[in-house]
């Protein structure tokens, strides 16, 4: 059990909330794998029991899979270690990989917990447009090389916005006791550009996600921008509530949380 | 001799020059090295080897250093092979890593060489300016997070356009003997983008580059950027021709060879 003192460590003197990137690509998922698989938490934890001097177990507000990007992961824990707040990104920085950075530290209330106290999450995902593959941008978007309808994409995007049941979107397999009503504030898309590459990247900000959903409706957005399947067909889908609908998951490097509200 | 064969090479049926681009990070440079060290060259030679069924040993426009990246790298080389240029780029992908690209290939005569026929070449160099690091960007750009002086920058790039002797740039310990004499087109500077990350990019077109210039040239054009140096000394270290002068090299992982003409 790695949480057995979970409420013993509360007796620590401060509880942190660190923000937290990472390039997923070289983890096995932010959560902590047991060796050799190596998660993004693994290394977080082992660092920062380093440079706090007490084992440090994390909270995080969820899981990413691996290969999926975070911006804006958040993670709380509890320490009687003495670094100052605005110190701690820079000694982070000190003993992690480069491919992890604490963004941003700060001391929260006893009761935060970055899992539970999180309100809703935005999730990007990043499409290369390019007709040419480009080395620099295959590990941090879904290479798509083919003509997409984006404004058809857009419209189906809108379709998700309210308060529904996104069991369509739900992994294969997934568990299947879990209330898989969600609200979507707001799901669009955008242009970015990525050194002169030409990057078209979803948002989905969300009351929560049902684990794959954010990567399941992208496949289907994408069917619909392929003209594979017209918006009156995706509406169907995601009324059906029927998993088995939804075209094979959107590849996890093009994935990123984000940021996460409290 | 790994070249004993080119004459005899050129009996071959076509001469085929492809424009590469890859993700330095993972390689030990350019130029091909003997195993176990893995150059971009060693990949390319052992994955067109496999493609066009005879063995191809490439001519390139030149070297890049180990961690240098490559938008348009140029080789050449000759085969009896007769997969028609333009199923080249694909049939490449399917054997070469992700971080290597064969963006284009054309048939050339057979005089042509990447190597001796190149007329000038593109570097760019790329510095992210963000406060905090990104583990998004750090493979592909200096992150220098203090303030630049971004026109003063500009004006000692200014100052290399023209013939010049480079003496002053070129690699401490490099070839004695080398004519230190280039042409630098255009040297100037412009803003980027990386997923909404801000990058300053600086360009420099020159008939050729020194082992080690354009990083020497950061280096110091740095220099000036952070007000360690005037304008004016920039000058006097530019005419001193004398490398001792100039700051460490800027790192490998912010250069990139953009384009080679012909």
């Amino acid at each position: 059990m790695r949480y057995e003192n979970r409420q013993e460590m509360k007796t620590r003197r401060r509880n942190l909330a660190l923000t937290i990137a990472y390039d997923g690509t070289n983890y096995n998922g932010f959560q902590w794998q047991s060796p050799p698989r190596i998660a993004v938490q693994n290394i977080l934890e082992d660092r920062l029991t380093k440079i706090f001097g007490d084992k440090i177990e994390l909270a995080a507000s969820g899981r990413t899979d691996a290969g999926v990007h975070a911006f804006g992961q958040v993670v709380n824990f509890f320490t009687d270690g003495n670094i100052p707040v605005d110190k701690i990104p820079l000694a982070a920085k000190s003993v992690l990989p480069p491919d992890i950075i604490v963004r941003e530290a700060r001391e929260v209330d006893k009761n935060f917990s970055a899992l539970h106290s999180a309100k809703s999450k935005i999730y990007l995902y990043r499409i290369y447009l390019g007709a040419v593959a480009n080395p620099f941008v295959n590990r941090f978007a879904w290479h798509i090389p083919y003509p997409l309808d984006v404004e058809a994409m857009g419209a189906a995007l809108n379709l998700l916005v309210g308060t529904h049941d996104f069991s369509s979107f739900k992994a294969s397999g997934g568990a299947p006791n879990m209330n898989p009503v969600r609200t979507i504030y707001v799901a669009d898309l955008f242009n970015e550009n990525f050194f002169g590459a030409d990057i078209l990247t979803i948002k989905i900000h969300a009351s929560g996600f049902l684990y794959h959903m954010a990567r399941n409706i992208l496949a289907l957005v994408v069917a619909v921008g392929r003209n594979r399947i017209t918006l009156d067909e995706f509406q169907k889908i995601f009324d059906a509530r029927d998993r088995s609908l939804v075209p094979a998951t959107a590849p996890a490097h093009g994935l990123y949380l984000q940021e996460v509200f409290y």
